[in-house]
């Protein structure tokens, strides 16, 4: 089997259009039958009428007694009115018949009972507390429209009209095949080479949400027949099959071939990043998806291609998109021959909104985790500046946002124990932390870009910890230092420590991970060398960069590096050993006004709680005081 | 059994907040173990870690080969390096490990094969093409926060990051037992007196739109021992219990004895309407709740009381109230007794949001089908004054309110086939038609509550019909009569005609049912009326008024009038004898600044279609022309 080494790239919307006109007769919707009782959120296939009225009779609106009105017109205060029994009321009950020749009913809080029948002490107009027939329902009255999602109260009317069975549009199966001879289902312990299969379980709830009923298959390999033999059984039990991966054009991409083979391919390769290697085909009258297998592109084809599939079966009106501006925070570039999604971290600053991007590599599924939503950069735009104000489409809420407490800065495993304390604050109040290290978030909170700054930077000169960095840095500005933690960074090493690496002369004999530059634990690094009098080009591997001290360990683990520098928790988390250099101090630096905002009141009140101090005990290699605040007032 | 007779009228919020704290142990949220794959839309129960990384290794980002970078390093287009297989270079494809020596990774596409082996003609510098172990994923690394509602995408990261199970918070179980003699099981033929039981199926569709699972018992009659026993059962099985109805203080309201007996009741009586019967009560550690029978007290007691149950168990964070603000149509009365929740319809005309509201009543139903939210009155509030801006909840969202052609005015069954029409486009344009009569529905057009009026007031010195009323109310302005309708008024009668109606002179000698004032057909019958020379007091019923030509017939149908005048159509509809009296213009009238909206080229698009004229046939009684649109220019 040859590559399929041309992949087209035609314009999404161009792509999508193609298609659907191609596979329209496939996607419309099919009415069925269901029970009232079972079609919550169902969309009505026509109009529904009432088969009867409600009530289906006159009736008594209030609980008391029914009695002619013509007999209670002279009654008063001064002079009650004695009805009997049986000839000149009846009592009843809310709902119970009026019939002729009652026509009014007095509330039974306004009738005064004795032993020859009940006094009245005013008059009962015509059919006061009476519901006519059909008051809230008539017979023949259209209840619902076509078209219409069903609703709780709508199911309550439909069975109060005489309605028990409604014409409903039938939700479409969709099957979704796993490919790949890599990929396993998953595991507690995937061999080397595995891959886990996640994809289809993805696809899987997306499909719900969206009012499909998925039906996955079990993985096939990469082998051009059983692909074929899959595909076929899932076309005949399905409305629209899914096939991911092997959509690209590598030696192993079988699934354009099977459906060239046993259908049409409209389209291979479209002009989007992530998301390049769809196939968009039609087999057996039903539409055939290839999905590529990066997580990323393969939501992202999911969401351009399947999604309208499922919203032409299932005729549901689907929520917009919400849509903000926000300021871009750094420079995006993108290329002319691709629509590109870039997932970003949005946070309400300074009365603005501002967008951070996040990783863009299409197997950053964790990225699309941490997302708050995608800047969408046009095919015609190669790119954007930073400052510029751009397009978000998010996939929360604004409301969310407004309660998010923007981190930026120095990584540290105690910013996710925060994050997790906070989300479980009644307040609703959100913790958004990125790790672009101490400098770098420094100068996110100069541009506004950020609430607060994570950071443990080291004046080499005086030994203090951030003060020399915000004076340089915010001249003029009132700016606060929030000190409550120190910890241990050390190196990184192998279980064991099969090197023997015992301190900073050892570096010069091991394979090293570094971290990026303006990264506070590079900053000690080099002060830790310069200090031992060891050169930079010393050290194989200095240049060799991760971004957090989890990525550093995570090197170790798997035995790309020998050692790295960080904190001793992430050597902890990842069952590694931990040779210690020093405490350093990891303060919190904002401005002094956003002291007052609720989410910063939130996060003191947690950085001093007992249970912050327990989750970071597990942790391991913290020293926790009570909170202090250290005002740095520049007068420049 | 003696009736209940006093009820407390507890403001709402005070109500909710003492019952809160009343049952706080009760509504803990509790932990369980699922599996991922089953946890769409649960929330975590604590912060959830990756188990391994993804990728487990270094490892392939493209279909290619595998290098050493260095090897590669002098490679050029006008010298190609040859890589021999094995000792050079490894095919890879995507996903593929990546292990020393190698450390670079080539596209499939930027290679030359050929016997010996491949050909490259630029260095692979190192880390080209390699996805770092744990770029996505670091084991160790927090995927999620607790209290989080977990979505398609966290699935996919959870099984990447080798989580299979993960601790949600369980789903609240929730016995639904509906009580009363009356009551019935949906049926299509209830008996005189009985009752359908819906509202239980309508708590079941909220409760599992609101992630708890209902638990519906069989109906039990009004009997202190069935019911006590039924509440005692449903306690056993569930988390909470609701009671409908018998919350209120009739002879046969038993809930609040039994609920008195077996445990502990904090409120009986709620300062809210419609809903004031409401039980808080608590029993064997569980709430219950006695919610009222009107289908609209119950929704109401639901929301305001059964809701905060349900989010404290889940920990889900429910989507805020969409509040607009929106001119109101009419004068709203209401008392100081209570906080009253009014069902309105929502438009946007001429810019700004305008509230009509419905029908008051808790009974009815249907107008909360129709209603696009609620305007709350607060208790402190006597009400508002038309014109007035008040806050309205909506349902819905501003965009389908946006896309609403306002029709007010009079009502007739073609006005629901074209709305149902209308919900079939794929524009997404609404018709949302209120009915107050002709001369009501020319005011709200005056007024700008309305876009466009049907109606149909004859001129009985010219016998023309509308223009000289459109004439003497919108001097100045620019209007549009658009005619297409001619309608079939006559005499609703009970099927054959017992009576032996045939004509006006007839209406003496029966109970008649009138409509309300300002109706164009009640203009018609005054017309006729005076032809014939018949005194309005000789009309047995001519004060008794229905909204609808429906609302007539309802009448006739259930025996309470003999005769009413009306449409063909609402009799044919109900199965009812039709008298012709003749023909009538029913016309559509709006401003000519209207006719450019989207929703009226829909509206009138419609009115000529085909589709529109088989469903009127169907309905029977129409002649219908091609649109014309009459053009009535004012000059004043």
């Amino acid at each position: 089997m040859q590559r399929n080494l041309y992949l087209t790239t035609m314009p999404v919307d161009q792509a999508r259009k193609i298609y659907l006109e191609a596979v329209r007769d496939d996607i419309r919707p099919c009415p069925e039958t269901i029970k009232v009782t079972d079609a919550l959120g169902r969309i009505t296939a026509e109009a529904v009428y009432a088969r009867f009225s409600s009530p289906l009779y006159n009736s008594a609106a209030m609980d008391g007694i029914a009695v002619v009105s013509a007999r209670t017109e002279w009654s008063s205060e001064a002079s009650p009115v004695l009805l009997r029994p049986k000839t000149d009321y009846m009592v009843v009950d809310t709902g119970d018949p009026v019939r002729k020749p009652y026509d009014a009913v007095i509330m039974a809080e306004d009738i005064q009972e004795t032993p020859e029948g009940v006094l009245i002490r005013s008059p009962a107009p015509a059919w006061q507390h009476v519901r006519p027939v059909g008051e809230d329902i008539i017979a023949g009255e259209m209840i619902l429209t076509g078209y219409h999602q069903i609703r709780p109260i709508d199911i309550g009317v439909l069975l109060s009209g005489g309605v028990t069975e409604i014409s409903v549009f039938r939700q479409p199966r969709v099957g979704i095949i796993p490919t790949g001879t890599e990929i396993v289902e998953p595991c507690e312990n995937p061999a080397e080479g595995d891959i886990i299969e996640s994809n289809s379980r993805m696809f899987e709830a997306m499909i719900r949400e969206r009012g499909g009923i998925p039906k996955r298959y079990d993985i096939v390999r990469d082998d051009l027949d059983a692909i074929r033999e899959s595909v076929k059984k899932a076309l005949d039990e399905n409305d629209i099959v899914l096939v991911n991966a092997g959509s690209s054009a590598g030696t192993e991409d079988y699934t354009v071939h099977v459906l060239r083979e046993i259908g049409e391919v409209f389209v291979h390769g479209v002009a989007i990043k992530p998301g390049k290697p769809v196939i968009l085909a039609r087999a057996c009258s039903r539409p055939v998806v290839g999905i590529p297998g990066y997580p990323v592109s393969a939501y992202l084809a999911m969401e351009n291609f399947v999604y309208p599939l499922l919203s032409a079966f299932t005729c549901r009106k689907e929520p917009n998109d919400r849509i903000i501006r926000a300021v871009l925070s750094r420079r995006l570039v993108s290329s002319l021959k691709h629509r590109e999604y870039v997932r970003v971290r949005v946070g309400r600053v300074d009365g603005r909104y501002v967008c951070a991007p996040l990783a863009r590599g299409a197997g950053a599924a964790m990225s699309m985790v941490k997302a708050d939503g995608f800047c969408v950069i046009p095919q015609e735009k190669e790119g954007y500046e930073a400052g510029e104000t751009v397009s978000v489409s998010l996939f929360g809420t604004t409301e969310d946002l407004d309660k998010t407490l923007v981190c930026i800065g120095s990584h540290d495993l105690l910013l996710d124990i925060i994050s997790d304390l906070m989300a479980q604050e009644p307040a609703g109040v959100r913790l958004s932390s990125t790790h672009i290290g101490s400098l770098g978030g420094l100068m996110a909170l100069k541009r506004k870009e950020a609430h607060i700054t994570p950071s443990h930077l080291l004046d080499e000169k005086t030994g203090i910890y951030n003060v020399s960095y915000i004076r340089s840095l915010f001249p003029g500005e009132k700016m606060v230092l929030i000190k409550a933690v120190r910890r241990i960074q050390g190196f990184i090493v192998a279980p064991g420590n099969p090197l023997d690496i015992r301190g900073i002369n050892d570096l010069t004999r091991v394979r090293f991970v570094n971290r990026q530059r303006g990264a506070g634990t590079r900053v000690l690094l080099d002060y830790k060398l310069s200090q031992a009098g060891i050169l930079k080009e010393a050290v194989d591997g200095y240049d060799t960069e991760a971004a957090t001290h989890m990525a550093v360990a995570a090197q170790v683990a798997c035995g790309e590096a020998d050692c790295g520098m960080g904190v001793y928790s992430a050597a902890h988390a990842m069952g590694l050993d931990f040779i210690p250099v020093g405490e350093e101090e990891y303060d919190f630096v904002m401005r002094q006004e956003s002291l007052d905002m609720p989410e910063v009141q939130c996060f003191l009140k947690l950085l001093g709680s007992e249970m912050f101090r327990n989750r970071l005990n597990e942790l391991g290699g913290y020293t926790l005081t009570d909170p202090e605040i250290v005002r740095i007032f520049n007068n420049v």
